[in-house]
């Protein structure tokens, strides 16, 4: 019974960003889709007072490369900035583009079955 | 009558951080599906004016526990974040990172009745 | 025809909040099912700058009355802030915690016919 | 084959306002649902740094008129801010209640199609 | 089975605005729809502190050009400001109406199958 679910499955999902460190998100678990909806990014107590700026790597719809800039926060300023559910697709890259972090990220790590489930047309 | 509700039910929620003592939402009905969808981080008329970083724990997708920011305060600058609906899975924690709040937490609290509803099943 | 209506009917709703001076939102008809899902809270131009704080009462999962704080505005930072469309079940009070305001809300009242309409099984 | 349509269709919707001139929103094409669903409103380089309260009028749940507080902008602190997808449905009314413009209001102007079209049924 | 995706398939959209200089999305495989929804609007370490509107034309109701502005940003007060989805049919242009840039505009590209495929019914 408990394979019955229709919907994603939602867990919480939290990285911390500091220079010269890229966090991937590339989950294992590839019988799955999963996708990536950032809610918030947010300055931390350290950071310095200038402006962190956050870009994500994705997949364009070309299936090239694409780089965007997430965020730009300042702590005196702009502490937190709510991106309101990006839903990116991985292979996933955060990475600074400006400032030294850190810089905090979360959101909702969405874990979907596929449409059309191999193992069950396989057991009809 | 009043059973045959489809979608999620939709109540209110709200608590109060300050530091050193975390806030649980671990509902105790468990014949039902919950969720909470966090909406508003405030800050409060008697919170110090220092950056108040509030933290909330959850499950992750492999099943570990895993730690967000969810939101950066500071009073003279960012009285108010809205987070705009992150939903989080229970168990879920919530607690002050740093700064010594109080913090105000509002949203949704969600419940759902699950997909096969064993009474429900019982009785045809 | 004009009782084919599948979605929620959605209307306009606003109110102004001052110290002292609760605002209610509890629809008188009780046919059908209403919501109110709040978007923006607003200072005005005659607000005092000082951080005005909005709580709003409704009901939690457990039937028993539920305060949570909305809104932080501060006029000469923070003049408005989205809410992103809390949806809250009357009956709902709106009042200043702190701060005498006026402060503004606004957002949609949302109306649904029932998903088993009485009325209409009658018909049949 | 164009009109297979299922979802609404989604057309740019932007407008200005000044102080004393207000802006309405009533298409004219009747034989669709309409709805505005406002995203951003934002100051302009020659807008006056003090509080622009933008106000939008509409119909309530009753039938009656109804005006609420949108957005308060102040050039200086808060250029922009987002409402998130407020829908409206027409007639709407624009109008600054305080200040002098010029503000930016941006949006989408959906389109529907009725849920049971006469002409559809008229042709089975 | 690659083919049975229902959904709009999701890819991250990324691009730089600078003065004197249009940005536009105009997909060229026209056998699929395309939307853009836009996130967020930031501007970069070497903006200029003045205000950068920026500004984006893309179609009306009427099938007539309309243009909208976005978004105000100050690298000083809002370096970041969050769309939250605005969603517009392509062909879109985006450029600056005040304000030398650079300024980062993000989002997703969604990419929808058409509700009755040509090719499918062909086959069959």
């Amino acid at each position: 019974m408990d394979m019955g679910e229709a919907g994603p499955q939602t867990y919480l999902y939290g990285c911390e960003l500091v220079a010269g460190k890229e966090v991937k998100f590339i989950p294992e678990d590839e019988d799955v889709e999963h996708q990536l909806s950032i809610r918030m990014v947010c300055v931390d107590p350290t950071t310095k007072d200038e402006l962190q700026l956050v870009e994500v790597e994705g997949i364009g719809a070309e299936g090239t490369k694409v780089t965007a800039v997430l965020a730009a926060l300042k702590p005196s300023t702009t502490p937190s900035v709510c991106v309101g559910g990006l839903e990116i697709t991985p292979p996933v890259i955060f990475r600074l583009r400006s400032g030294a972090g850190p810089v905090h990220i979360s959101g909702q790590h969405l874990v979907m079955m596929p449409s059309f489930d191999d193992d069950e047309m396989g057991e009809e």
